[in-house]
């Protein structure tokens, strides 16, 4: 049972770059209405290690991505994932790109939601990541994996990949604003939830934006 | 210029779980008579943060690689590999699969030196990074990267590289011991570093096990 649902929501990028900024923000938003999601990523992390996530996860209910993009060996990939299960992580984000057995380690670690990423927003994805987006599919299906990341840059990728994803994968996108994509769009091509950061905390009441976008994303 | 010289070298990954015993260690092999790189996982730094690189840069006049295998959108990597500079680090590892923009987001901030995992060691990395190592030849060569890392284990992924790689690009070999290459076998093959961590942070005596392994591969 993965402990993020499948169905439509917002994660909340925590993208901002002091540790008492995110605390505090998260803190703002601890009794957000509806289904919402935070995502720690590595610039955050970095700040402090591991005690981010568990600030961060004091201070409110929701639900904590640590985006590792982990893409390393297996032993190293598991010893990463453990580290920010530990520290209070709900889910982890790995790399489909480093293979099955990458995967499988965290898997076996049983502790949490193990999304994987099968494509990416930026220029450069379009070299060797995105191409092997329809080979990971397999991949993810037999390995009972929770979560995919798929850009909503690229809907296309999503209409083509969601329909044949096992059906309690959760399907995430980022690329939203900022890179390009509109709000809805890559929910309508089939994904769960849309990633979204300084359209949120860049706003003069975050609280407010973010329901907003979340009332934007139920009327697809 | 890089800052890592590209000459028979030993790279020592100082993957042992907590901060301090990696900044004693660190201290212990201060005075290694040879040429040496200290190299810092993400399971170590996350412990706390960037602060795990400044400490270990204090007490040693050895290069210090980030071994983050950065594999995020260019704006989030260049943020990675900045906060590690910022920190002390010498050096970061980025992996060529996320594409070309990527790898010169980080060469931009023109801070340090940036190494391109091309291919790694694990079977997993058979599916979809090995297969691209000689595509990434020409990337590496023609943005300017310092380093690249190509595994010990498969001795003929090097043998086939490094012949085509710029003249100036220092390549860089885990795989050592524990994972079943011998020392000597990657630097036979073209390498210019061995990688090892156990076998010289395991040993008695951790300085006497790096400057035999160093000996040792000045030999081959």
């Amino acid at each position: 049972m993965s402990i993020i649902e499948k169905k439509r929501g917002i994660v909340i990028a925590l993208d901002v770059t002091d540790v008492d900024s995110a605390v505090e923000l998260a803190r703002q938003l601890c009794d957000l209405e509806g289904n919402f999601v935070f995502k720690i990523g590595r610039p955050l992390e970095m700040q402090r290690g591991y005690k981010v996530i568990s600030e961060i996860k004091k201070v409110s209910r929701i639900p904590v991505v640590y985006d590792g993009k982990i893409a390393d060996i297996p032993y190293i990939s598991s010893r990463i994932a453990q580290i920010a299960y530990e520290a209070g992580a709900d889910a982890v984000i790995v790399h489909g790109f480093v293979g099955r057995d990458v995967i499988e380690s965290i898997l076996e670690l049983n502790r949490g939601d193990v999304i994987v990423v099968m494509s990416m927003t930026h220029p450069g994805a379009s070299q060797y990541i995105n191409p092997i987006a329809k080979q990971l599919v397999e991949t993810v299906n037999t390995l009972g994996v929770d979560g995919v990341v798929l850009p909503a840059t690229k809907p296309e990728i999503i209409a083509s990949v969601a329909p044949v994803l096992r059906e309690n994968i959760y399907i995430m996108s980022p690329g939203i604003k900022v890179q390009g994509a509109k709000v809805g769009d890559a929910i309508r091509a089939g994904a769960d939830y849309e990633i979204t950061g300084r359209a949120i905390y860049g706003a003069s009441d975050p609280k407010k934006a973010a329901e907003e976008l979340y009332k934007e994303i139920l009327e697809v």
